[in-house]
């Protein structure tokens, strides 16, 4: 039946052959790859706001040299993904990038930081675009929709799991029409905002204020710094492409820049105009309607226009979260293969894609919402944090590369790589210093942490390809002796063929094994036994404390000490009821007996099923 | 370190020959039997006057009559009983009697109703107990602490299950004190209260409303019979010596009888004096304040006195809990005994108790008190039935039990146990009538459901037995060949031992298999077969869809196939890390062909391990 509902939610199994038919035009890539980074723009504007307005209304117009500052450092950062792009056709991702270039360590510390940052992409965005659904139900006077914030967050990340546990090509067809939609009508209301401001000149609004707003912070260059760093929630996501290479059509590094620069300057265009016309038509944070809301209500009104505005968004945002389920998994399977992480997350599955990594990452996101309350406010001081290490660690990995390789044209290449290392490492000390106390604390705790698992994880792999090699195995040992312990738990048809296997495998020496937990019963099977046993000596062990499984260990320990040169077997008689609730109503003795025995060196334990009929 | 936490809260495991001393004295048994039914007076007088107070304060009076009527439904319920105890000293639960003298049928209506009333015991006791506690604190001003109310009851059948699991005679230690100081505090409070009356004058105090109470409905024979029946509550319990009198000392019907006469005098008492005082002193339910605590306000004020009443209260309400503890475990073990209940139930734990059946309580408790939000009030609709019908069941056994055996004064006990029955028929239809709509239903449908459940068990068993039964057995066939096929992951020191013990019991018939994930590990482990493989050949499967026991599986049927008289082995090679964290590093994939192969009709199947040391 769960294998049922599996296949309903996630659909047939795809040949391993299908594989490479999987891949992306450039058209679909950039709705997959590039919806992380555009849905930004619905919270980077008010984020930067956000921090402004505590230095009152007089602050407010910093906003727009602020943003350009960040549309450069997207520039920047999107020309240095360019160079990854070329140099690692195979995917670029930060891991990659620093793990050759710059080392193991460097490389598992890119590595945690991303997956931290996308478990948080996840979350971010789920509860934003739920935020802007409950932005449109309260301009619409229906305010009680913000009380199932978390309800309705985790309903979205359990669809975009079960989406992207049925394979990326359809998830491309899914996600393309939101996106577009998405540029299409923020395009627009940035368009029409513009026309209006210049038809009726440009003089701010004032702002959508409740009351008057009383500065409660200096306006210190601290605090600029702050607004900056808050914005630069709008750079998460820029690297998502030059790790998804391989999932373009080929040509794939050419189709991948071409798609990068689609987005830059998509993402750039869409930022600055919100900045821009969020200004001059006073909109500002509120508790109960975004920042975009209320500027799409400012240009386009509260009627059917707004609603598509808000309904992308919240699409785009939700789907933002996408991204991360293309990269988290791979990127965890990229740490599998290098044997940093369990196995299980490098295989694919039955719908070629990594199941368990998406799986992973839904109930971590899950777990997030849940623990925030799906307030993405709340997320943002942790958020941008591991995506800048990520980003600082990659582009020195790439100056590396080029001071190594020295390609033609190399030194151009380390100037632009060397100017975006440099600078975001600045922008990384600048988020640190101004997030460290609302909650940045944890995530730089958190990875040196997660670096910590995948070298113990690591640490384990090598030991075991020690411990199972065959190159100082100097010779076999053949079986010379077989002794059998049959255990029964009664006289019956059950026990028959164990009891023949037992014989047929150590005709001398095999020992049937009772326990006694009842004089009268004990009597019984004796007594039965003399007529089933043929020949094999019944032993019954004591059990003073009602347990079955100490005194039949201690009974292996003795006869494990008999011989040297035996394997000693222990034969399990299981009866297999013909209905999977049943084996509820048998005891689970075999099973505990199992467990006892797994850790018991040198023991080979034989389960001869007797199947029931009904 | 799961075991070492059991040890703590368990107690170390106690020999079976221990059983026999773990006996109750008598004043040990009132204390664990008659918990429940004395505790009831904390809600049962309350409960009446819920219902009179519909028709308005003149109704109130009407308090006295009723509780009158049944204190002597009580006394005949008892007599009823101390005949039953003395029929049956090996413990005479309405299941047994229903069931030897009226047929299974009715024996296992009886059983499923008692279950379900054990379960609403615990679940309305430890309800009603916080009720008591936070009612104290409300009197004192705290009031806050009614909003933990779910918290504070199910931390407290956390507490009782714990101790039901350390085991009987220590429960009886912990539980005694607390009886005691109740029915102490509670006779002294009534006494008390009496002389004052008798002082002051029998004229009933104005009750103590809120603002003016309208009569909401008309006062019918209908809401007497309904006041009636919420006060049948107090009955609830009485059964409880019957069922256990093989826990008491010897001679066991002797004390238990003496038990129950001790136990229905000092419930009378207490139940009468307080639907008495309850009226002359104006007390009538209110949300925050319990009747009890309103009484004992008035009687002894809101110090120390007071605070002694709630807290002996709380305690023997939350250990009212405690008889459903011992009843519960024993009857499922009597039904699992008699095969309508999985076996688990019936096999004593560590510590000489049914472990599974009283977890098993604990968790229906813990799950009803969260539906309920842990308000008695809701649940008294669902309580009593169950008792009520297997009061009535149980007394017509007993008729029937007499007419059978026609022993010395049987006609007299005719008498007893036929107007016991009689009357207790007419109350379960008072109560199923005039609680019906306000949830008895669920009641009703639950007792079938049960029923067929129980049902359903029998017949599997017996349907196993059959078909393990040797009698219908003719021959045993010896093994007469084997076929050995061992599972590869690849060519390491984990395989060898597989191999040599496939060697040794099927010389010349063991293949080897590989499932060819990939082509370039394929042909890396056929290269090294041929080194290690002695001479086993090497078959690899092919696995389109990526999947490991699909290809497996379907092998295994084209061998099966081949020979009519051999046993087909499939070795696991498996290989067992040093530390329990580690397993989750490698596939579980072993774990899953194990469970393949389970349903696998004919394969028997054989671990080899190899431990790891690190």
């Amino acid at each position: 039946m769960i294998a049922e509902i599996k296949r309903l939610l996630v659909g047939q199994p795809l040949e391993t052959a299908a594989q490479h038919h999987q891949r992306l035009t450039k058209r679909v890539a950039l709705a997959v790859f590039s919806s992380d980074a555009l849905s930004s723009v619905a919270y980077a504007s008010e984020a930067i706001l956000f921090v402004l307005v505590l230095a009152g209304v007089q602050a407010l117009p910093l906003v727009i040299p602020i943003s350009v500052g960040i549309v450069i450092l997207l520039l920047i950062v999107g020309f240095s993904y360019r160079q990854t792009i070329h140099a690692y056709p195979n995917g670029g991702g930060a891991y990659i990038v620093a793990h050759e270039n710059l080392g193991v360590l460097p490389g598992l510390v890119a590595a945690a930081s991303l997956l931290i940052d996308y478990v948080l992409t996840v979350a971010v965005s789920v509860s934003a675009g739920v935020f802007a659904i409950t932005s449109l139900a309260s301009t619409w006077g229906y305010a009680g929709l913000g009380d199932y914030r978390v309800e309705i967050a985790l309903g979205c990340i359990a669809l975009i799991t079960i989406i992207n546990l049925r394979g990326v090509k359809e998830s491309g067809a899914i996600f393309s029409v939101p996106t577009y939609v998405f540029i299409v009508s923020i395009a627009a209301m940035i368009i029409l905002g513009v026309l209006q401001k210049a038809t009726s000149g440009w003089v701010a609004d004032p702002p959508h204020l409740t009351g008057a707003v009383q500065p409660v912070e200096p306006l210190t260059l601290f605090l600029l710094l702050r607004a900056f760093a808050a914005g630069c929630t709008a750079l998460t996501g820029v690297e998502a492409i030059s790790n998804g290479v391989p999932a373009f059509q080929k040509p794939e590094s050419h189709n991948a820049a071409t798609t990068l620069l689609w987005m830059i300057g998509t993402l750039g265009f869409m930022f600055l105009g919100i900045s821009i016309l969020a200004y001059y038509h006073g909109a500002v944070p509120r508790e109960d309607v975004s920042v975009v809301s209320q500027l799409a209500t400012s240009i386009v009104g509260t009627g059917p226009a707004f609603f598509v505005i808000q309904v992308a968004t919240a699409l785009i945002l939700v789907l933002a979260a996408n991204t991360s389920y293309a990269d988290f998994p791979r990127l965890s399977s990229l740490l599998s293969r290098d044997r940093f992480l369990p196995r299980q997350f490098a295989s694919r599955g039955d719908r070629l894609v990594f199941s368990n990594g998406i799986v992973a990452l839904g109930v971590f996101a899950a777990l997030l919402v849940i623990a925030f309350n799906a307030r993405e406010q709340a997320m943002l001081p942790l958020y941008a944090i591991g995506v800048f290490i990520s980003f600082t660690l990659s582009q020195f990995g790439m100056v590396r590369h080029w001071l190594r390789a020295r390609e033609e044209g190399w030194r151009g290449s380390v100037v632009i790589n060397g100017v975006g290392a440099a600078l975001t490492a600045v922008v990384l000390v600048v988020i640190v210093t101004t997030k460290f106390t609302q909650g940045a604390w944890a995530v730089l705790v958190l990875i040196p942490l997660l670096v910590f698992v995948f070298q113990a994880i690591h640490t384990h792999y090598q030991e075991v390809a020690r411990q199972l090699s065959l190159d100082t195995m100097r010779h076999v040992d053949p079986v010379r002796r077989h002794t059998a312990l049959v255990l029964v738990s009664g006289v019956h048809r059950g026990v028959i063929p164990a009891l023949e296997f037992a014989k047929s495998i150590a005709p001398d020496n095999t020992t049937a094994l009772y326990v006694d937990l009842d004089e009268e019963q004990t009597h019984k099977v004796r007594t039965k036994w003399e007529q089933w046993g043929s020949g094999v000596p019944l032993v019954t062990l004591e059990s003073p404390y009602r347990s079955l499984v100490r005194p039949i260990m201690r009974y292996i320990n003795q006869v494990d000490a008999l011989y040297d040169d035996d394997v000693l077997s222990v034969i399990l008689p299981e009866f297999v009821p013909s209905k999977w609730w049943q084996h509820v109503l048998h005891n689970q003795t075999a099973l505990a007996i199992k467990a006892a025995l797994l850790f018991r060196k040198g023991v080979v334990v034989i389960s001869v099923p007797y199947h029931l009929e009904r």
